[in-house]
C-alpha cells in the first residue's frame, strides 16, 4: 500500500519524500517502482542529488529509468555524469532513446538545444482534425505538452502550430493545414536561453518549438523549464554584482564556499593596493593635513554607491532591452545629468555639514566639491562601464557592484586628494 | 485589409506595432477593431501606455474593452488609473463584469487576489466526461487556460482538478469524480506571489487554483502571470542590492531618477559622517602616521566587497529556502570559518606585499591583521544583517549593498585604527 499512496501524489512531492529517504529505504524502493514510475520521480529531485542516485541503482534498471525520462531531464542528468558512466548507460538502452539523448548530449550549455526536449507531438499538413485527436491521444501519456500539435510537411519542415484549444473546437473532418496557425514564432537551436525565456514572457506561450538552420523542428522548450532558466539567470546576474563569482550554494562548506569568493577578494585587493598608491604620492599633503584622512570612506564610499546604482540601472537596461530603445547616448546624458544633482545635493549639504561641524569652510568647501565631482564622474562611471561591455559582447552583469565600487574608489581619491594639494595653502 | 493582417498576428506584435502609432493612427484603429479585438491588444500592451490608450478612447468604447479583457489584465489597467474614472468605466459596463472587476479591485498587491483572474473553467461532480468536455468547448474562446479544469460540489468548494490531457483520453461516460484528482494544490488568497512562484516553479503547473479560507474557489493564477512576477521580484532583488529603492525605468528623466537615488544617497552620506567621526577620534594616531591613511579604501574596501559576497549569499539561501533547511546557526558557522579563510589568505598576501613594498614590516603586519580581522567580522556580519532581518519578518532583500559596505566601512575603520594605536610604539 505504500506504492498505491506514494503514487497518488505529486511527483514534485515523492520526490522530496524520496531524496529524504535513508539508502536501505530507497533501495527498497528501486524495487517497488517501475523504471517508468521512478523515472517521474527522478524528473523532479534536486539535480546535485540526483546523479548519486542514478549509480546506486541497478545499471539496466538506471538505463531504463534514463530511457522513460523526458529527454531533456535525462541529458542533464547525464551531463553530469563521467563519459563512461554515460557510454555504458547509453548501451544498456533501445537504440531509439539512446540516439535521441546522444543527440542532445553536444549543444553547448545555456542554447536552446540544451533545454529543449524531444516528447512533442506533430501532424502531417493533409491530415483531418479527428485524426490528429487521434495522434494525440495516443501520445498524451508520453508527450511533455499536448497543448500545443506541431504541423511539419513531408520535408520534415515545421510549417505551423495548433493548439488544443483551436483543436478541440475544429470540426472532426476539417483539414489540419486549414486550422493551423502558419505563423509560427520559433527559436533557434543555438539561441541563448535567456533571450528565450524573454519571448516566452512575451508572447506568453506554453512552449516553443526550437528549429535547425533549414527549420526542421528538433525539439520543444516548455514553459516550467524556461521558469527554472529564468531563476538561474535572475540568480546569476544577482551573483555577479555582489561579487560571487559562482553563487555558493547553501549546502557547501566553508572551504569551498571560500575559494569561490577568493579570487575576486584578490583582484580587489590589487586594486586597493594601487588606490593606495594613489594616496602615497599624495603622502605631503596628508602629511600637513592629517585631518583629510577622516573624510576618505566617506568620498569613496559614497562614490561606490552611485557607482553601483547606475550599474544597476544600466545592466537591467541591457537586460530588458530598454536601453537599445531609448538609445545609447540619451540614457549617458540621463545619468551624467542625475549625477549631477545628486552630486550638486550632497555637496552643498557636506559642505554645510562639515563647516557647522568642524567649523572649517575651506575643508567643507574641498569635500563638498570633491563629492560634487565624484558622484558626478562615479555615476558616468557606472552606466558607462556595463554599456562597453554589451557593446563588445561581454556580458555586462559581469561588471559587479565590487569592480565598479573599486573603480570609483580610485576616482574619488584622485579627485580628493587632486583637488586638496591644487588648494593646499587654503587649508592651512 | 489592414484589419485583417493585424488581427492574424500574435496579440504580442499587435501591441508592439499599436504602441508605436501616432494618435491619428490609433483613432482609426479603435474604429477599425471591435472592443473584443482591441482588448487582446491591450492585454499586451506596455503598463505605462495602456491608460493613456484607454483614457482616450470613447469611454463607453474603454467600459466595453476593459469588460472583454481577462479580469487580471483590466484590474491592473484600472488600478493605475483614478478612483472617478474607474467608477465611470464600471457603471458602462454589464453589471455582471462590473461586479467582477469590483471583486478584484481590492485585494492587496502581490498577493494572489491581484495576479488572478476570474476566466476559469469549473465542472460538477458528478458531470460526465461527455458533459464536461461540451462545456469546456462552449468555454474555451472566454477562458484563461482550458488546460485544467476544476471541480467544484454543490457548496461551491473546490473539490477536485482534471487536466485536458487526463480528459481527453478517458472515456465520455466516465463521471468526474471518478476520473478527477483529489490532491488539490492550491493557494489562499492573500498568499505572497513569490512563495506562489516557488510553487509553480517546483510543481510545474500552468496555473494554480486561488480559494478563500472556505476553500470557494475565487479564481486562477495562469503560469504566464507568474513568468511576470518572477521578473519583478528578480528585478527587485537586483534593485535593493544596488541601493536604487525602485529600479529607474530607462524611461525616467533625470529628475524622476535622481530623486529615487537621492534618498539612499543622503542615509550613506549620514552613516560616512559617522565613519568620519571615529577616524576623527583617531586624529592624534594619524598626526603622527599620516601613512596609515593610504590604506583606509583599501580595507573599507575590502570589508564591503566580503559583506555584500555573504549578505548576497544569505538573501538567495533565505529566498530559495536552503537556510531553513540547513539551520541559521550552521550557516553562520560556515560564513564565520570563510571569513576566517579568506582573512587569513588576504592578510598574509598584504603583510607581504606591504613589507616587501614599503620596506615597513611592522605596518604591514598592522595592515594585514586588520584586514584579517576585518574580513572575519564583515562576513559575519554580511550574513547575520539579512537572517536578523527575516527572523523580525522584514524583506531580507531590503539589507542593501551600499548599507552592508558602508556599515563595514564602520567596522573597519575602527579595527584598523583601534589596532593601530594600541600598536602605536612600534609604528613609530
Ligand atoms: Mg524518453
Ligand atoms: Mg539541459
Ligand atoms: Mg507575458
Ligand atoms: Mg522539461
Ligand atoms: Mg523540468
Ligand atoms: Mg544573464
Ligand atoms: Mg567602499
Ligand atoms: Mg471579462
Ligand atoms: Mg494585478
Ligand atoms: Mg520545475
Ligand atoms: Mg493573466
Ligand atoms: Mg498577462
Ligand atoms: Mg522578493
Amino acid at each position: 500500500q505504500f506504492r498505491a499512496e506514494f503514487l497518488e501524489i505529486h511527483p514534485y512531492d515523492q520526490a522530496k519524500i524520496f531524496e529524504e529517504q535513508p539508502e536501505e529505504i530507497r533501495f527498497l524502493i528501486y524495487t517497488y517502482l517501475s523504471p517508468e514510475e521512478i523515472a517521474e520521480v527522478l524528473e523532479q529531485v534536486d539535480e546535485d542529488l540526483v546523479g548519486e542516485f542514478i549509480t546506486e541503482m541497478n545499471p539496466t534498471f538506471a538505463a531504463q529509468a534514463l530511457a522513460e525520462m523526458a529527454t531533456d531531464d535525462a541529458v542533464d542528468i547525464l551531463n553530469d555524469l563521467d563519459k563512461n558512466k554515460v557510454a555504458s548507460y547509453l548501451s544498456l538502452m533501445k537504440k531509439e532513446s539512446a540516439e535521441e539523448i546522444k543527440a542532445l548530449l553536444h549543444y553547448e550549455e545555456k542554447t536552446a538545444g540544451s533545454i529543449m526536449t524531444t516528447e512533442f507531438v506533430v501532424v502531417q499538413t493533409d491530415q483531418t482534425v479527428k485524426q490528429a485527436m487521434r495522434h494525440l491521444r495516443k501520445e498524451a501519456p508520453e508527450a511533455e505538452t499536448i497543448y500545443y500539435i506541431y504541423v511539419i510537411d513531408q520535408s520534415k519542415q515545421l510549417v505551423g502550430v495548433i493548439s488544443l484549444r483551436d483543436l478541440i473546437i475544429a470540426e472532426g473532418d476539417w483539414i489540419i493545414s486549414d486550422v493551423m496557425s502558419d505563423r509560427i514564432v520559433s527559436v533557434q537551436v543555438g539561441e541563448n536561453q535567456e533571450d528565450i525565456a524573454q519571448m516566452m514572457r512575451d508572447y506568453d506561450f506554453l512552449a516553443l518549438p526550437v528549429v535547425d538552420f533549414q527549420n526542421h523542428l528538433l525539439g520543444i522548450i516548455t514553459v516550467d523549464d524556461i521558469m527554472d532558466v529564468m531563476e538561474e539567470e535572475a540568480s546569476d546576474d544577482y551573483s555577479k554584482l555582489a561579487g560571487v563569482s559562482d553563487m555558493d550554494r547553501a549546502d557547501d562548506n566553508a572551504f569551498a564556499s571560500a575559494s569561490k569568493r577568493l579570487p575576486w577578494l584578490v583582484i580587489l585587493l590589487f586594486l586597493g593596493l594601487f588606490t593606495a598608491s594613489i594616496i602615497g604620492r599624495f603622502e605631503a599633503t596628508l602629511d600637513q593635513v592629517a585631518i583629510l584622512a577622516i573624510f576618505i570612506p566617506l568620498i569613496a564610499g559614497m562614490a561606490g554607491n552611485t557607482g553601483t546604482q547606475a550599474l544597476a540601472v544600466a545592466v537591467r537596461g541591457i537586460a530588458t532591452g530598454e536601453i537599445e530603445k531609448q538609445g545609447k547616448w540619451n540614457i549617458v546624458k540621463r545619468e551624467a545629468i542625475t549625477g549631477l544633482i545628486t552630486g550638486v545635493s550632497c555637496g552643498v549639504l557636506i559642505t554645510i555639514i562639515v563647516y557647522v561641524w568642524q567649523g572649517a569652510l575651506f575643508l567643507g568647501l574641498l569635500v563638498g566639491i570633491s563629492i560634487m565631482a565624484t558622484l558626478f564622474v562615479a555615476t558616468i562611471a557606472g552606466a558607462l562601464v556595463p554599456m562597453l561591455m554589451h557593446r563588445f559582447k561581454i556580458d555586462p552583469a559581469v561588471a559587479s557592484g565590487p569592480f565598479i565600487t573599486t573603480i570609483n574608489d580610485i576616482i574619488s581619491v584622485l579627485i580628493y586628494f587632486g583637488l586638496a594639494t591644487a588648494f593646499m595653502n587654503l587649508l592651512l
